[in-house]
């Protein structure tokens, strides 16, 4: 296979952006920004055999969650996506037609929100196949959901449902078994093809402020760090924890409260606005369709997560998230 | 080792530009962008035992030249380099205080630049280290320097001297000895740690009309690109590529002229301009001590590279370039 061949196949057809000065194929990529608006970039790496394994997902499946987990960053900073860059190291167990199927999973996704691939870089690995998405996209100048800007006295809410994506991984994984296959396939597919929350990231970036994480390592961990970065406390109600239907008929058999607090990669949003902000909030998600609820509140005591569980007892909620880097 | 004490320990303690809203450490990174002038972006994977091996390089020259190798992309598009993301993918044979040396490398670069260190991700890979570095410039908006601007009756430039680095590679992989140690430090230097050509980039930006190439790899794969690219023909001189006094100590023992001609990694600039604006660009060249050579003319014959070799005989110059893909 030949790297510039190779690049010509994956090379899009079209721009969605006229913005777009020199696209892929040159040193670099140049596109002209819109006045008035910062820039935001973002870039994840998936490792072969440890963010995915390939007999359990399809070529374009893993492309198409490679381009999903970097658009849920963008989410969270209220941005719009614009355009995106892949590098990939490449192992000879993946054929070309694997490869093109990869990216075809990413420019599925990456047509629906009208990001252009501008740029890459493809190198050869003697071992697993390992992708590097970088995101750009932007969001007006006075916009700022950092994870910083929880106040004492703020809603916390987050969109969505939770908990599928980990029931998902544990029925692919064959943890768990017989279940409905309908519920089956609902869950693996929130797994593999998670939604990035573009439009309610710009709907909460109209608000006053908030304060957002999209949920990629489990609500208790993203809880953790909004507490731990805002220098405030949280407590966090359990009966209002947004589970699936899907999710909930599995109840009698398994643990689905550890999969909504602890499971990863949902990436939906989970973020903090004032109560006024909240009506307004809850209110526009409303009229577009959207779910969203709201989970608890912020308080004063600094770096503590709480969450009330269904018979009224406090408990304190660590992070146990997943963290990528002590491996899987 | 923990992610995020390990973020912590290699997130940079000031930033050079303001511009930065968010750095390391939240969803995404957040940047101000200057007012006309487009972006510019690159992303570049360096893979263990395919780019570098762990036993011939220290981890800083490593990170060194994974931001160079990038830096020199957004050299040849003329831009000022001003942030950097890392994404890194960790085996468990890489200790802690060789990635932090890794990131120090990177950082000494940096420095140097003044480029600031907004992002990345870390993650683990049970086989050898993968790192991809993004790095975003700037560059004023009537600036195009891509590879299809060379022009019929163009002069074609390379700056700074040829073949050093894959003669330095070479040293370094035992395939030539008995060499003065001036000369093999000089060389293996040379492959180590390449000067992106930043400053010469930023001169060349502000002719009229350039076309440019950074010589990753080799000067005839390079020239091929630029021809194929402005569908023009380009003829050079053998006597006229600058060759370094230590590469031309080696004529008598070695085939110097394959290392010029075919060797990567130079990272050296190339490109076209008119002969007016070659005037120019030499005289600010000298000026600011910045060595820079003519080597030959566009044609116009579409698609063929030629060399005229010291015995006035005209040969076609094929890629033969050092093509990553294909492996090593």
């Amino acid at each position: 296979m030949d790297e510039f061949d190779f690049i010509n196949k994956v090379k899009p057809s079209k721009t969605y952006h006229k913005q777009v000065v020199v696209g892929i194929g040159d040193d670099a990529a140049v596109y002209k920004p819109t006045e008035s608006f910062n820039q935001v970039i973002c870039v994840d790496t998936m490792v072969e055999d440890v963010h995915f394994l390939k007999h359990l997902s399809s070529p374009k499946e893993i492309g198409y969650k490679a381009l999903a987990v970097n658009l849920s960053d963008l989410a969270a900073m209220g941005a719009v996506p614009l355009y995106y860059l892949v590098s990939i190291a490449i192992p000879t167990t993946w054929t070309e037609s694997e490869l093109i199927e990869l990216y075809l999973g990413m420019d599925e996704l990456a047509e629906l929100y009208q990001v252009d691939l501008i740029g890459g870089d493809t190198v050869s690995t003697s071992a697993k196949l390992i992708i590097t998405v970088t995101v750009i996209g932007e969001v007006e100048a006075h916009v700022k959901t950092t994870r910083n800007s929880a106040k004492d006295g703020d809603i916390v809410f987050v969109t969505g449902t939770i908990g599928d994506s980990s029931a998902g991984l544990s029925v692919l994984l064959e943890e768990i078994d017989q279940i409905d296959p309908t519920i089956e396939n609902y869950l693996i597919n929130r797994h593999k093809k998670p939604t990035a929350r573009i439009e309610v990231g710009r709907i909460i970036s109209q608000l006053e402020r908030a304060s957002l994480n999209d949920i990629s390592d489990g609500l208790a961990s993203e809880l953790n760090e909004l507490s731990e970065a805002s220098e405030i406390g949280i407590i966090i109600n359990e009966e209002d924890l947004p589970i699936s239907e899907e999710l909930l008929s599995l109840h009698d058999r398994f643990d689905i409260k550890k999969w909504a607090l602890f499971g990863g990669e949902d990436f939906e949003l989970v973020g903090t606005t004032s109560q006024d902000a909240w009506e307004k909030l809850k209110h526009n998600c409303l009229e577009c369709g959207i779910s969203i609820t709201k989970i608890g509140y912020v308080t004063k005591k600094h770096d503590n997560v709480l969450l009330r569980n269904k018979n009224d007892q406090v408990i304190e909620l660590k992070k146990s998230g997943y963290n990528h880097f002590k491996g899987k």
